[in-house]
């Protein structure tokens, strides 16, 4: 059963009979139960929004309950077991949490591979760097586009470390396809449908971040838009919500992860430099997001963040992230979780290929 | 002086030497004033949120205090009157006030003209229907597309009213452009800033609504990116933010009316209908958002609406709907306002054209 | 009926029945109804927060709902017509709009009388001064406590008008009803629970402020505390929300009055000045409200704002009040309502007592 | 220096001449800075909200920026290092992390003593019950009073554990002083001043909860209150907001902990109950906190929630609190603090004095 029609307390039998005819209509299977005060009509069967708006607008209805979930192929109950999948040998989702790390925006050769070279030896899994950048205002830096996207496959390529970054426009799917291992769909896209359609056709993996006002289960759909498209390699990454508490950024909601992970079998990461917006806050809000059970989390580091094009007031120097990542380590352990190690030494890296 | 550096109470010489060399090599004009307990530096020019954010790092300051605003074409004080324009002889702006009204999505021919014509003889000036819904759920009727756009030029034809419909992937700006006369960008859309580079260009009136989370500053950068292309025509739409408050579908910020007025040249709308979600608060609203100085409202008028195939709940009766717009009318000449009347009886209307 | 148990798809007949069993331990009639995928339990009786925690932790129980309201004094079921009641001859609640007005915090004899006298020719009905100020700050102006209720009253005496003023400790309740006409509750009291029952067992009307993050039926509660002591003369206050919306001292949730007037048959004000934060937006909000419904407003008005101890930059100044209350007038009118003059034509006001 | 008033640019000569001479005669120091578009005007002294407002509404003047903080006793400023201090032998505050622990409210005396005996051998080291409930209900169980803090007593002495209860009426001090260690504030009454001030005269420890919509700076100036009365062993709790956010009862705000911690002295706790409203996430959100370094947690704990007279949903179950202790010492290990233990092993208990 799907739905609960509670009928008012004074509503007429010709109204229940209407209630019920029209669920039949709409193709759900009625059943009735008159209680001494009021009666209940259950509608089993393929529940849509549209579907609750018209019946909650019969007369004599009280109110319309939904029980089942609007997400099917995002939810426990579809696939009870925590989604777990590969991205270039690097094994995302179930007990593994992986740290993605590297510059918010893709600025320079020398930034980038000297940002990814440290993250890594810290223990990073994932490079990240942005290439095309939503920005607030038109006059800001907005990305060096392709040529950013070819020096992030160079730096993946050389570090061995898969890489994720941003798209932010369908028809730019292609290109960052060819040269990118992780989509990401970032907080003012999440509800871009026809974006989240065709990152799905691609078959690559998607990092999808909660919009800034998103409810847990509107990022679900979102997720479900995806997975709709036989793509089932979704990550989902809780990055900071809108509130009046204007300290920080945004307010990490720590306690999206464990009702994510309640509702949905996909990856949890979290991004604590977008909440935080400031570097002093991130250790705090990254150990509060593993402790919580995240699977991992996104981190941005910059080695000279006084100078960066974007967000430098957030980034970690790359001393302070091999700090991070020992703690982090050791909070997974704790929880029961091992973090994919993405250290050198594990993976023969040689340092003499890097720009002097 | 767009910036003002506040330095540390302890911070010394050297460190104030260090950020006047900056703000010179970033191009802006700095000068200095020394209280007796804190020095403080300003910075005239070009402000952009980098520059800003890479002064807040350097060692010695205490924080950068920003004074001008981040938009300029869409501020007051580049443009000090109200905009006022032209759509299909509708003038909107300044103190003309202008409702849009008809069904939320167009579902069939019949549906479209019955409410297009109720709407246009109560009083409403613009017709709107959605061809592009973009929905919560992949699994929910997404609108007729290309099918729809034609049924809504060919109302707007018969009833002698420009059109709005909303768009929402730059690749639809062109068949989009081809059969309505304003567009439309979503809530969800109103960051997604390619979108907005489209409708920019093609000189088309853009009615951009706010996002459930987004700042009056955040809105008019928006409305920046388009004004960046040229095109000056942009409407501007309240339509409810998301808060804790549950009882409505998003509380509508009437307070946003005011405020976006007093920074901004552009026309302020409203939405009562998402805001209330359901169709006995819309009055209320409504008016309340033309007291409050709205120069316009989009309301959601449907025939039938118990079938409706989108956000039926908060579709206004046609009978209602002329009640309404009489006490429109009423409330906004108190404010010193006048509605645009859409009437038939002005239009020389012939109603023998319709469909039985 | 009260609570509807849904029991999880999955939940076998022995938890049923331990559900029933619990429901009639509990003193509540049980109802059962099996459908083809859940049962369902629903629980006729009084209905408490704490027996639908309880029945929520039983094992096979996915849900609990409840369908009838918590509040039962407070609810437009008890008690269908709108209240309506007299204070010192001016009848507020139903179609009567009343206007509040005077000074934030009573200061000096002087600024009292000459803001008392200004807002009684412009048509207010009844006077606010503070004398007990609730103040975030220990070493701000906390008010002129009983000297201040003095002059309070002295100037209703004089003005032949209602007074208004602030109680925030139950210890203050005797003192505050001695001297001023309705009591009111702050924001930040409003689950002041042990002062909401002292000022319930007075008997004087009571005005309860909406907490700045209270649901509706929160405030609702609040006042069933007062009127669970037999007072019925309660009026509630929407007077904004603290939202991410920060342009504004507070969000003013216009929808709130509507609601409420749905939910309850208590009298709904508005305070425009607390929620806009400045003086230049205070009419808009003033109007936004009475044109959604409200039955009144407590707008702060004082003759030298720029010199007041508390909130000057949110008061009127006396000559726009007297243009204000003629929109009002003229709003109220559209909504069906009528605004109570207060104005000394009517109650043949000697302007000689007044101190020179 | 504590203000900044910066001029319109606009703004005339004898404009900037009025704002020197009123700062001046608010007893402050005034300089200025002439720059090349716009004038600053500094001043230096006693700022209170009241000066600022007045400023702000001085004719030429753009915007009054604030530059220190409002509170003084609560800031690091004032008192550099953590504020450590002791309750019975309890270390509070700095490195020291404490769990408070057991039932919401105090029911029985069998369920405060096997909750209580559980939660120390457990290694909380402080008892938590509540005597006086603040329900939003009238018809709710408002807790025993007087007899419940006579149980609590005992139970503390026969554990020898420090406790802690909620008062909510000035009226009750006295009594609550006389049988509680830790005067408990709640999220309700953070801006209940005269509450504060009184708790602050006794001397005792105070425990602040953060409003549910409470600024951190809001919740500094509440402790201040405290301070202000010479009362320097305060703690503050954060407990969860209110957002949009429905999927838990409050959104845990994380990032207040560091928040606070730079700013202020004072330890830093926090309730994961609360904030989840359902046991199964508390873990979660517990881990969290103490990763991001607050100094102790308060739990709800109760051997039989289901039976609870109030918020059983969210208390743990005795053997989860085992497991959920052990976590919170590791923890706490790798964040570089120590859990104070409360082990019976260490203080000799002897459970024979139990009732049967």
């Amino acid at each position: 059963m799907d739905l609960i029609v509670v009928m008012k307390g004074t509503s007429l039998l010709g109204e229940v009979d209407a209630v019920v005819a029209r669920v039949n209509e709409l193709g759900l299977k009625p059943y009735i139960s008159r209680g001494e005060f009021r009666t209940i009509v259950g509608a089993i069967g393929e529940r849509t929004v549209q579907i609750q708006q018209q019946l909650e607008q019969l007369p004599g209805v009280d109110e319309v309950m939904v029980i089942s979930q609007p997400y099917k192929l995002a939810s426990r109950e579809f696939h009870e077991a925590d989604t777990v999948f590969d991205v270039k040998g690097v094994r995302i989702g179930g007990g593994h949490v992986n740290i993605i790390a590297g510059p918010c925006a893709i600025e320079s050769s020398d930034v980038l591979f000297s940002v990814g070279e440290a993250v890594k030896r810290a223990g990073a899994s994932i490079l990240r760097g942005g290439a095309y950048k939503p920005r607030t205002s038109p006059y800001s830096f907005q990305g060096l586009g392709r040529e950013g996207l070819e020096l992030l496959k160079e730096a993946g390529d050389v570090l061995n470390m898969p890489t994720i970054t941003e798209v932010v426009d369908p028809r730019d799917v292609p290109v960052v396809c060819e040269f990118a291992d992780i989509l990401q769909i970032g907080a003012r896209n999440m509800q871009n449908y026809n974006l989240l359609l065709e990152v799905g056709k691609t078959g690559k993996p998607v990092f999808i971040k909660r919009g800034i006002a998103a409810s847990i289960n509107e990022l679900l759909m979102s997720a479900e838009y995806v997975l709709s498209q036989g793509n089932h390699r979704v990550i989902l990454c809780e990055r900071g919500i809108r509130t009046f508490a204007d300290e920080v950024r945004f307010t990490l909601d720590v306690s999206a992860i464990p009702v994510i992970q309640e509702r949905s079998h996909l990856p949890v990461f979290i991004d604590p430099s977008h909440a935080a917006g400031k570097r002093d806050l991130v250790p705090s809000l990254a150990l509060a997001g593993i402790a919580a059970g995240a699977q991992g989390a996104i981190v941005e580091v910059h080695s000279c963040p006084d100078r960066a094009l974007c967000d430098g007031p957030q980034a970690v120097l790359p001393n302070n992230f091999v700090k991070l990542m020992q703690q982090i380590k050791e909070v997974a352990a704790i929880v029961g979780h091992r973090v994919t190690n993405g250290d050198p030494a594990q993976t023969a890296f040689d340092y003499s290929v890097f720009p002097a």
